[in-house]
């Protein structure tokens, strides 16, 4: 008989389920296991009188081991778990599994370093499952919107020749007899791809930072969703596709999952309204002042502070009442040497905070060859950068695009640390499992 | 006024258009330039004697550089290109490109070497832009697939802290103060969901082989699409999933692309038919025999030989009118320590043959700790995979999956080489660009 979900099971009928082992209260004369799958949850109830050539198998079953069973689901006033629960007919085993060397003691929580070590177990929880459905939703929808949009979907190559962008926290590989080094960011390459006159790119795909960062937002290695298109007129074409994929995004986690989200997390999923609310940065400043007493040095004004990204939460909820905040303005010295710059000479680019966390920096890019070559050289990088600007020597269209981090939005959205929000963590000192 | 792309314009409207100069003849009285976005081509015309403003403009045009122009779009019936023309009142320039330095001479094929150097010239080609939206497109009804079917994505790690499946050809990376390894595959980590209970998900991401292959079908970096699932009832169900989900992928692709394709490569873009033959590779090797006189000595029987991967094209059609063969049977000896095997001692999964090449192999897992320990022992692997052991001893479902290559798919579907078929292609001599 085929297996069906738990969320698709019937009353009255006979159905052959499979799950990890919740619970098992092991009676005298009777049996009650609460069986969970990625869908839901049953309670399997057996009167062992009946049952008594189940005896040796209900006795080897133990929390965290995978079984399999069949019988008719009936209705009980009794049971919490959807007033359902099944007597088995048969009930065969999958696997066993050793007690779990991750579970605290009541009332207390497990050390995250503890639960990184066991990551497999840690997932099962009903949250863990239920941020990765989300988070996986979320991307689904993201590419939807693009490739609606013809987008077309590359997949660049991650061991590059050259140091990249900054030359800094970049990881060595040993390459036959030489080294590759390995991406930053797919930057270069969706740029090249503009060169080449696909137009419109996206890419997920992940990217490597060999940089030793304490904070609770940084991994060495992480899932980047970029994209990047062709004529466009300026960055706030780049803002408006990001405004509207975004808010499809969440549309659709919010309609799949909200519920559920709301129940397990508490959290509220909101869609946000377009367009999203944008500042300049100096503006940004001179409200966190006014309202809140924020005082920044003013040689600090060119970039945002950590501080002042936390703030913005509130500025924007307060007075627009938006989870969003497209910021401009940032000074060149912050941005990278690639950012167009306009005829004051700042950067034609911005960052999106959202929750007061910084989500996305984008950007019109500098795509005329000797400006380009210029505003390299000002932030010290040449050969390394070459291969580079030769993109821009044969024909380049103007364009524009940006990054979104998979797992901060993830973080985000859950209102969780990095650890906890990626599939599997990686930090200078993790790298297991 | 906003650009309008070449397969979107109309018949007596004045229309905004960008693109790459394909081509200009700048004469006494007339110039005449075929203008090519990611859409189609256009060929713009322009009276000198009308326009004496422009004369600068269009001194400057070069092929390969990147123009807009705005005016009306007129029927001609002397431009093969759709029957129009623009005349356009304005023409801007975007970007002048130096001459391309990988133009052949008239009648010659430029070397595919040099192509590789600049790729993103040589990929603008209508063939190669194709090529990718064809890719694209079957990659997202892959997914499609998969997200109806409440598959998971999943980003798993590509910095591992052992070293992998066989320990042989692995890239070693500088991490901090010790070393860490490039995944050569997502498999232990799409198994380590299994055993989260995530029951069915996909991954789709850059794989590493430090290999030196003398071979047209190898890379040292390629994409992956993988996918696991849960509660199967044998390897036969992992086949059916694959084959319905090629199917309905090849379907994408042909109805979007199946015209062009075939008009611009020459090429029919085949949907198979369900279900997919299977053969035991036993019988694959009797029918190659009795059929086109090829034998292979008993001992090598256990596994495909490249040259019967080659004639299996011929007995797929031959036999069953079919591009894609399924073969089974495969010894142990040349599978994975993971795969399971049956009690006679042969691996329950399969190869997928597709017009003569492997583009798969899928199988169910061994989910039981003590076999699988015992096989891993068995092909010589002990600390390196101790890690990965250990997700199976805390209860974990019976489960399948498959790989796919993405670049050798597309490959096969064009009859192209792999350097040919990736948007950027690694080999041991290339890292660039």
């Amino acid at each position: 008989m085929k297996r069906v979900m738990l969320k698709d099971i019937k009353l009255g009928e006979v159905n052959h389920v499979a799950g990890f082992v919740e619970s098992i209260r092991n009676k005298k004369a009777m049996c009650f296991i609460v069986l969970r799958d990625v869908s839901g949850k049953l309670q399997l109830t057996i009167e062992k009188a009946n049952h008594p050539e189940m005896e040796e198998t209900l006795a080897k079953i133990t929390v965290d081991s995978v079984i399999e069973a069949e019988g008719k689901i009936l209705a009980s006033e009794y049971v919490k778990l959807n007033g359902m629960e099944m007597y088995p007919d048969t009930i065969t085993i999958d696997s066993i599994a050793e007690p779990s060397p991750i579970v605290a003691p009541k009332g207390q929580e497990t050390n995250i370093d503890l639960r990184l070590d066991y990551r497999w177990i840690d997932l099962r929880t009903e949250k863990n499952t239920l941020m990765f459905k989300c988070q996986s939703c979320f991307i689904a929808r993201c590419r939807e919107f693009l490739v609606q949009r013809d987008f077309i979907e590359i997949h660049s190559p991650k061991l590059i020749g050259a140091e990249s962008e900054s030359g800094a926290g970049v990881f060595k590989v040993d390459y036959f007899d030489r080294n590759a080094y390995l991406a930053q960011s797919p930057q270069f390459y969706k740029q090249m791809a503009m060169a080449s006159g696909f137009e419109r790119i996206f890419e997920c795909g992940p990217v490597f930072r060999a940089e030793k960062f304490a904070s609770r937002k940084h991994a060495t290695e992480f899932t980047g969703f970029d994209l990047e298109f062709s004529y466009i007129e300026s960055f706030h074409d780049v803002m408006h596709v990001e405004e509207e994929m975004l808010t499809y995004a969440l549309e659709g986690v919010k309609e799949k999952y909200g519920d559920e989200v709301k129940r397990v997390f508490g959290i509220d999923i909101v869609v946000p309204t377009l367009p999203f609310p944008v500042m300049d940065l100096h503006d940004v400043y001179d409200e966190l002042e006014a309202r809140y007493g924020y005082k920044v040095p003013e040689e600090e004004k060119g970039d945002l502070t950590t501080e002042g990204e936390r703030l913005v939460q509130k500025l924007s909820l307060d007075k627009f009442g938006h989870e969003f905040l497209f910021i401009t303005g940032y000074s060149k010295e912050c941005r990278a040497f690639y950012h167009m710059r306009d005829e004051k000479g700042v950067p034609c680019g911005y960052d999106l905070i959202w929750k007061g966390c910084e989500i996305t920096t984008g950007a019109q890019r500098e795509h005329r060859y000797e400006i380009l070559k210029a505003q390299a050289e000002e932030k010290g990088l040449h050969d390394d950068v070459q291969f580079y600007l030769d993109f821009f020597k044969y024909g380049c269209p103007p364009h524009g695009g940006f990054g979104i981090g998979v797992d901060r939005i993830t973080m985000i959205m859950f209102n969780l640390g990095i650890k906890d929000a990626m599939f599997i963590f990686r930090g200078p000192d993790r790298l297991n499992p």
